[in-house]
């Protein structure tokens, strides 16, 4: 029996956005493994082992997909959202590069899927109707140092921006030192948007200017999308719509 | 009877990355408006109007789905990707603003989609892994100069980095100006991915050292990655991995 890998994207959490390829290929699957309320979207059926693992052990997880697949098991990784946009592609080829050369003649293949930065976007507007940038606020796996630079130089190239992993209870300070340094670079006005758990029933959306912001708008799972310059908020009943114009004037 | 208008996004070509939410909101619909190749893509029906219009009308298309909801249609405005990755969501709230009021009364809803970016970087592994950005290359609407800022910025950050639209027929140089523009930055290694119409019959992925990057190897249907810094290349038998690690060390 020839084995598999595939590691797919299960979007923001509403099922009606995950792609029909990441269905069929979740109704052929001898494993599912992932995250432990990722696995749990899956629903269980005969001939299929779930394997739920923690957070934090995605090398870990990675090369145990990868002992499967190259046993012959047909696997699927899981992921929320994409699964190319900080989350299990890239944790399985750091393991495919590290890994037995046999690893790099397994069948493999990432199924992409919608990333939250895209799912908060649609129900405000299209704040990302522009260039912009995707920026993981977490300081688990790189030095504060660079987000703070990343983060200045997005401001100056005047990017829209998706803020993944805005706050977390290890680091509570660390959101308000990025709010602090866009207030150094972007005008008050600057719309931002607190996007919680778009598609679940959790779901809420805020609307605030920079000046306004508050490190406790966000929590671990907020994404949080910032304005360009250029970008407009129409008010009308209700929460208001956010767009990002398509072109700039000379 | 009550109108609604619906932006959907198609995905980068293959039905099987259309989200279920999509197919749905295409059931329902009486009007189906986009650029001609995209109302293709949906199959007739009997008490389906298709509108198919040309490519450099977004705001009277825009306009028109408006007015078309606002009279009471069921109205589908189709993209390929994600309607809010340059494309038609922001026409539509341009339209909005510009509009009578009674048009942000309407019941308008924008349906995410599998961007191209994210469909070419599942193809060859997880290039886009680590904090990246998006810029649209074509200057038919903003400056030139504001896009060399924006590469040169953005390479300074060290984002992997999606370039929509790198090359058209109408000006043909412009990519070989981006490509000087990221020389001065990036290092010769620095690996390019250049997908051709992802998920379609005509799909063809090609990696390339920005040393070895010429002009020709982008065209119209086209997004071109460039990695990080950070970025590996795995070689193996056929087309390579390419994936950005999840963390940077200090």
């Amino acid at each position: 029996m020839t084995g598999w890998l595939v590691i797919a994207g299960l979007g923001p959490g509403d099922d009606s956005l995950v792609t029909p390829q990441v269905t069929q290929a979740l109704a052929q699957a001898s494993d599912v493994i992932g995250y432990i309320p990722y696995v749990r979207r899956v629903a269980d059926r005969p001939g299929l082992t779930r394997h739920e693992t923690d957070n934090r052990e995605e090398i870990s997880r990675a090369r145990h997909a990868l002992a499967l697949a190259a046993q012959g098991h047909r696997v699927v990784v899981v992921s929320s959202g994409d699964p190319g946009v900080f989350a299990m592609a890239a944790a399985i080829f750091e393991a495919v590069e590290d890994g037995p050369q046999e690893w790099r003649r397994l069948d493999i293949q990432v199924l992409p899927g919608v990333t939250a930065m895209l799912a908060a976007a649609a129900r405000i507007g299209a704040p990302l109707g522009h260039d912009f940038c995707a920026i993981n606020l977490s300081d688990n796996m790189k030095p504060w140092d660079l987000i703070t630079r990343r983060l200045r130089l997005a401001a100056e190239a005047d990017f829209a921006m998706a803020l993944y992993n805005p706050r977390s209870n290890a680091r509570p300070a660390r959101f308000a030192d990025a709010l602090t340094v866009l207030r150094q670079v972007c005008a008050p006005a600057r719309p931002l948007i607190f996007a919680r758990a778009v598609s679940t029933p959790d779901e809420n959306i805020h609307v605030a200017a920079l000046s306004d912001a508050t490190p406790e708008m966000a929590d671990m799972r907020t994404v949080v999308l910032v304005g360009s310059s250029a970008t407009r908020v129409i008010q009308r009943d209700g929460t208001p719509y956010v767009y990002t114009p398509r072109s700039v004037p000379e």
